[in-house]
């Protein structure tokens, strides 16, 4: 079995960045890394994401809206990330089950038992080995997303249109679960420059080794 | 409260048809009837009916699969059923959680705890007060689905287009799961004329009575 390593964060946090850098910095260490994120990492994960993240879909429940992300989870994990692990591989994630624990239920207000009932479901009991938590005010955050898409506002995401009330539960909800397991989650402040990020992310993997 | 009614069945086994035909006959005894299906019939749910009836998904895993059906399933239950069941109508629908049972259980091979699980998660509890079971040889039915889109085998779904083996499984499973509820469940043959099986289940509906 290799690694299986999720990087979480509000909106605007900096999380493919950092994936990306962290692949190229510890890809030595690992016979393989693979880079991933969800929703969206296969082809029936793509329409899921456009389905789920559309604007347009105002009317969507918050139930039918964790459904959704399950079904991307449970195709994602089938098809990806299981047989990577498999091969020995570090997967790097970004987005996993606790933005599940954090949007619809922090956020969404979704009852933490039923989600974490569902979750066990999708993932058959798969944790991340180390969660890296990118710590940053939804509004800078928010700021970010937009200006990185205000070419071309009609690609702004369900949750990017959002109220940035539903954004800071989101990120006090982060804060919470890194709390609960603080040797699993990693807390990095996303205002730091990307390197720094990086550097304390690829020590962290560096120490724990491969498996 | 209303009454919520579901009809059940392989493949062309006539469940569309027998709905109409209810719903015209016993209109007169309740203040509204409303007839829906699942997957489709929510603006969100369309979108799931085509991408996880679309033959082309050949990898879509059977719990993704699962997820897919169960956030349509949220979603119809939000939007239409609750609402309509809240205004005292007779809700016939389509296809419910004995589909699920019956094609992810019996006919996937998922494991029937899970399934329960996950339904009961989607449906928040919520069950027929009456399952209408139209029990018919799957060769037959298939003959008649494939019979019916013969002009455009396009439009056959992935459940159309997968083995007799597949159809037989389920077929039983609706059986099985019709034998342990033998007082929820009203278990027509689908042969017979469909004047009769409308009869046979319009005479089920007027013994029940008003909620």
């Amino acid at each position: 079995m290799g690694r299986f390593i999720t990087i979480e964060g509000v909106e605007g946090s900096g999380k493919s960045t950092l994936a990306k850098r962290v692949a190229a910095e510890v890809s030595h260490l690992f016979p393989e890394v693979v880079l991933t994120r969800e929703p969206g990492a296969t082809a029936i994960g793509k329409e899921i994401r456009s389905l789920v993240l559309a604007e347009k879909e105002q009317g969507l429940t918050p139930l039918a809206e964790l459904f959704l992300f399950a079904a991307d989870r449970a195709q994602h994990l089938e098809e990806v990330v299981r047989p990577a692990l498999s091969r020995g591989a570090l997967v790097l994630c970004d987005r996993f089950v606790d933005s599940s624990y954090a949007y619809q239920g922090y956020g969404r207000g979704l009852d933490m038992t039923l989600l974490r009932d569902t979750m066990r479901l999708a993932t058959g009991g798969l944790i991340a080995d180390l969660v890296v938590l990118l710590d940053l005010d939804p509004e800078i955050g928010l700021d970010r997303a937009r200006a990185r898409e205000s070419e071309d506002p009609g690609k702004w995401t369900r949750f990017e249109a959002d109220t940035l009330e539903f954004h800071r539960r989101i990120r006090a909800g982060f804060l919470e679960l890194a709390r609960v397991e603080p040797t699993r989650f990693l807390v990095v402040d996303a205002t730091l420059p990307p390197e720094d990020v990086a550097k304390r992310v690829t020590e962290r993997i560096a120490a724990m080794g491969q498996a």
